[in-house]
Order: C-alpha cells, then structure tokens, then sequence
C-alpha cells in the first residue's frame, strides 16, 4: 500500500572517493552498479521504496555535475523533482534545501531521507520499519533514525547509543551519538544493548526539520528562508545557486542530530550495508571456497585468496598468488592494493 | 663494410607462449616493442645487420600466419625472401627450407641463422664476432654456434660444453650439448670453463647444413630435395604446404647439432638475452630504488619491489604492497602472477 503524501529525499551528492578507480568524481559510486546485478545503487535505493512511495513524491538531491546522471538512471522521475547543488555543502544544505522545498509545495508532511549508495538485502523488513516508524513520527517533532543493530564489532561505522533499552522493537530516544571508534570499544559496543549503527537514513515532519535547523543552525535556516519566494518558481535554481556557498558546509549529524532533544532510534536488522568501503563489498558478495569475489569480467583466481576484483565487462583477467588484495579497473585505470590499506585508496586516486 | 653474398636468415615463427598475455599467437612476442623503445624484437633484429647484411641478403621464415605482420615490420624486405611456414614444425624443417631455397638461388654461401626474439647490447661486438665467425666457417664444413658466456648460474637455458678451452676467444670443438640444468649444475657450469649459453645462432656454409641434413634427417632432405623444381616458382609455396606437414617437429639443435662432429662453439659476450622469460626482460630493465621496473603505462608503484609491470599505453595504474610480481595487460586480458610462477604462464593463458 502507498504511503499517502510522505516525501521521500534521497542524498544523491557524494563523490565516493574510498571506491576508486571504479567511482570516480565524474561517475560516482551510487550511480554504480556495483553488486555487478544490473541496477545501480540510487536505481536500487527507488526500487526499494517502490511499493510504498508514490514515485511522484520522490526527490534526489545531487550535485549539479550528476544531474543527468540522474535523469538518465531514474527517467520515471520528474525533473523538477531532481535537486541540483551547486556545490557541495554535506548533508545539512542539502536536506534544509529539499526540505524548505516540500514544506512550500506540500506544507508539512512526512518525509523520510535516505542515502543513495548503501544496500539492503531485506526489502520487505526494510519497509516494515519505514512504516513503523512513520507511525511513530506522525504529528510530533520527533525526529526517528533508523539504527542497525550490529552484527559486528565494526570500527567503520558512526553508533547510536540509546537511552535505555528497546522493547519489542519500538524505538527508543537517543542518548548520544559516537564517532568511528577504535576496534577495542567496537567490540564493547558490540556485546552492550542499544549501541546501533548510524545508517543516515531519518524520518520527521516537515515543520520538524525546518524547527530544528532554525535552532541550531539559524543562518542556515534564513538562508533558506529568503529562498521561499523562489523555490518551484523559474528562479530557484539562480537563487539556490547564489545562497548554496554561502552555507555552512555540515553534516545533519552535526548541525541537528547531536544537539536535539527530540532524536528517536528504531532497532533495524534488515541486511544492511553502506558500502563504504571495498572490505565490505566483499563481505557482501558471494565468495569462492578461498573467500575470492568478483564483478565484472571473465576473472580467475590461481592460488588467491580474500581477494576482491571489479572488472570491467569484457575483461579476461588472471590472477594467482594474491591474498587479501584488492584489483579494480576501470576506463583506463587499473588499481591493485591490500584490502587493508584501503584506507589510502583516496591517496592513490591523486597519483 | 657489408658481407657479400652471406645470407641471414631470420627465424620469425614462434608464438612465445611464455609472455603471455602481451604475447599471443596472434601477435607473439618478436612482433612486440617489448623493451618500449619504439621497435619490436624483429625489427631490432633486422638492425642489428643492418651495417653487415644487404637488405636483399636478408630471409625471414615465419608463420603463414604473421607472413602480414612481417611485411608490415620490415617493408624494406623483398616478399619473396620472406618464407612462409603452413604449420609450426620446429626449427629444422624452418632452416632447411631457408637453405634449400639459398641454394637453389645463390649456391654455396655462408649463412646466418638468428632467431627474431633475442636482443643484443653490445651489436659492435656481436657484429665483429659474427664476422670472426663467417671467416672460421668460410669454405669449410665446420659449424660454428654462438656460446655466450655466462654471467650467472642461469637454470632457463641450455649449455654447451666446448672440448678444451678458446685461446684468445678463438672457435672451439663443441664436446656437447646440456639441457637446461638445475641449479646446482648451472652453479658447477657458471664456475667452471668452458660452458657457454646456447643462444641459437649459426653460421655455416649452405652445402654443410644441407649435407647434415641429409646424413642425420635423411627423410627431411628428401622432402626438400622433391621441391627443389619448384622453388623460386610459383608452385614453390603450395609444394611446401604440400611437405611441410610431413617434417618431422624437431629442432636444429636435436637434429644436427647433437649428432654432427663439425660443430664449433666461439665463445661471445655482448650483453644477450633470449628474453625468454619476464625474469629476463625484468633483469633488461632500468628499475626504480626497489627493483620496480615497468613498460608502458603511467604506472606507479606503492610500497612495492621487485615488480615488472607492462601496461597499454594510456593506461594508469596505481599497484600497492606487492613483491616480485608480474602485472602485464594486453588487449582486454590482464594477468598478475608472482614472477617465480612465471613458468605457469602457458597454463594460465588457457583459462
């Protein structure tokens, strides 16, 4: 069933730096079909929401560089639907400018803001959450994040710790958020109650966010404001291109989440990954008996293992006595590293 | 000052299945600027007699297959000295072809055998024993083969021992001929004397390896008698891909070399390599601080050592944490194998 009226944002803008030299600043990682499945990431982030967002109350926020990108994965959505940022202002512009946005076409409503480039295996539990947690949004200024529970001491996501302990699944307000911790308090984390990863995706009225970016953040907020008369008018895009650089460039993390009272946190298990890095794509992949991976490409592991390569289609490729490495082509670039020093793939980029 | 009347003949016809996947028997190794420098091995073969061989003096025996591939290389080559082989049958039947041929158009002469892979450095040097070499062999039955004189104990090789030891670098009696050794023997040949690479170069007279051929491969003289009528004709090509399928699969060194007692080793240094392997081509190189060495490409190497990296042209590639690795693209094929599996190479190119 369509969830009436609820507007869906999703963050379209990064420029996914840690999946080089497949994402590149031109073709980023989420307009990447990079399970190897057909789909890319932001195709796959609609169809997950297909069933219950009417695609007419769908919106993608992205830089002004991907805008056709996006118009040619996603032709069923309306242009006037496709945000483009000038610049790029992290997350807080970016949902102040989709928000400001809605509240002027729609007034308030709900709204639920979703990266573009994470996966979920659970489609259907997925939803399940979504709407549970619409419920619980629904004419109030809570502001609901979705947080997963960890399957894994894993340092390379942000926690949410809440406060006390949930009951049947229901969410729970947010004691405090945690950065990217070090592999000793990941493991605490781990086997504590109500630490949950930071999955980014949010769900609030309309009148909520704007609220909460008044407070915390009020030249932002004016910023956006002047923008009211323009917005779904011919001179928004001048306009938004005018004010843009001119915002903090924040997180909504940073500028909402950590200073609000109203944060809420709903346990989510669905499957969930953010991709975010090669380590895991692999551990998301299927795997052969020596823990081998690959997409794209005729690839064949010779005395390999824990290997993970992407390549290009047509490309036969043979690899023997690699372990734990990471080998990824694409156009004219080829990049052969350790998965363990996946940290530096940015640093490789610039050689 | 050029050598009259000597003819050389170019051995073209191999698939160099062990550089693979730069070398494919589409368009194998000799056809390829290996060391990039802007010649592939043929060409720098043809150089290297360019002050001694008339251009009209020059033969190439290759494949019918790559008969293109030579022209294209060496347009200065009259077609009809450019010998085309129906089927791979080793190097006896390929020499035979060239003398019967030789001596049908030009009698008894000296001649030079040289395969089209190797390379030279020091071609002054090499040019000057050549020219030793010729003298020693002229209006004789002798065989004369270039030994070169080891600068390690090279186990990728074959040996030939000399009976009693050169005087001034002067042709010795060839005792016999040593397979490739295992290390321990190649250490006892690299310390003693007299012990010399077998690097497949020959110069003798036309009527000495033709009446070899008749005393030791008597039913492959016969065959090559039979199309004495027809060569220099235009029958000459279908009568040889008549007879050629009937030679035996042997080579010169199996042939004649191991049986005939007019053969003659003269000791040579001049910097050779068969660039039989990507060791080889590794050790011709100019390497980084850490052994790195790389051809083609824009390629960069992090925290590596003792790599050889040979890239398309446009290519980049950024390689980390690797040690005595081969990464070698070609086409749309790409293989990364440890340099001490490189004898592996024919196996992975069939996968």
């Amino acid at each position: 069933m369509m969830l009436k009226d609820c507007q869906l944002v999703i963050m379209a803008g990064g420029i996914g730096s840690r999946f080089w030299p497949m994402s590149t600043p031109e073709y980023p990682k989420q307009f990447l079909d990079i399970l190897g499945i057909g789909k890319s990431l932001l195709q796959l982030t609609v169809d997950r929401f297909r069933d219950s967002i009417d695609v007419r109350n769908i919106w993608v926020v992205t830089s002004r560089n991907y805008t056709d990108i996006v118009k040619e994965q996603l032709p069923e959505i309306d242009a006037e639907q496709i945000l483009s940022e000038p610049c790029m202002r992290n997350t807080a512009p970016c949902i102040s400018y989709a928000a400001w946005k809605i509240k002027k076409k729609y007034g308030n409503v709900s709204m639920i803001i979703s990266p573009a480039d994470h996966i979920v295996i659970d489609v259907s539990k997925f939803d399940e959450i979504i709407r549970q947690g619409l419920a619980f949004v629904s004419g109030s200024s809570r502001i609901l994040t979705l947080g997963i529970v960890p399957t894994r001491p894993e340092t390379g996501y942000g926690y949410i710790k809440s406060s006390g302990i949930s009951e049947a699944g229901d969410p729970v307000c947010v004691e405090s958020f945690k950065e990217k911790p070090d592999y000793e308090t990941a493991k605490k984390y781990f086997e504590a109650e109500g630490y949950y990863w930071n999955a980014g995706i949010f769900l609030w009225q309309t009148d909520t966010i704007l609220n909460e970016i008044r407070k915390n953040e009020p030249e932002m907020a004016e910023l956006f404001e002047s923008a009211v008369p323009y917005l779904c008018t011919d001179g928004e895009q001048d306009f938004i291109n005018s004010i843009y650089p001119e915002c903090k460039n924040i997180s909504i993390d940073y500028a909402v989440m950590e200073k609000t009272c109203n944060a809420y946190v709903i346990p989510s298990s669905f499957g969930w990954s953010d991709l975010g890095t090669w380590g895991s794509l692999h551990e998301r992949l299927s795997h052969d008996k020596n823990d081998n991976t690959s997409v794209g490409g005729n690839v064949k592991f010779v005395d390999c293992s824990g290997c993970i390569a992407r390549m290009p289609a047509n490309k036969k490729v043979v690899i023997q006595g690699l372990a734990g490495y990471i080998i990824a082509e694409k156009d004219d670039t080829l990049l052969i590293c350790r998965l363990e020093e996946e940290q530096r793939i940015k640093e490789f980029s610039k050689y």
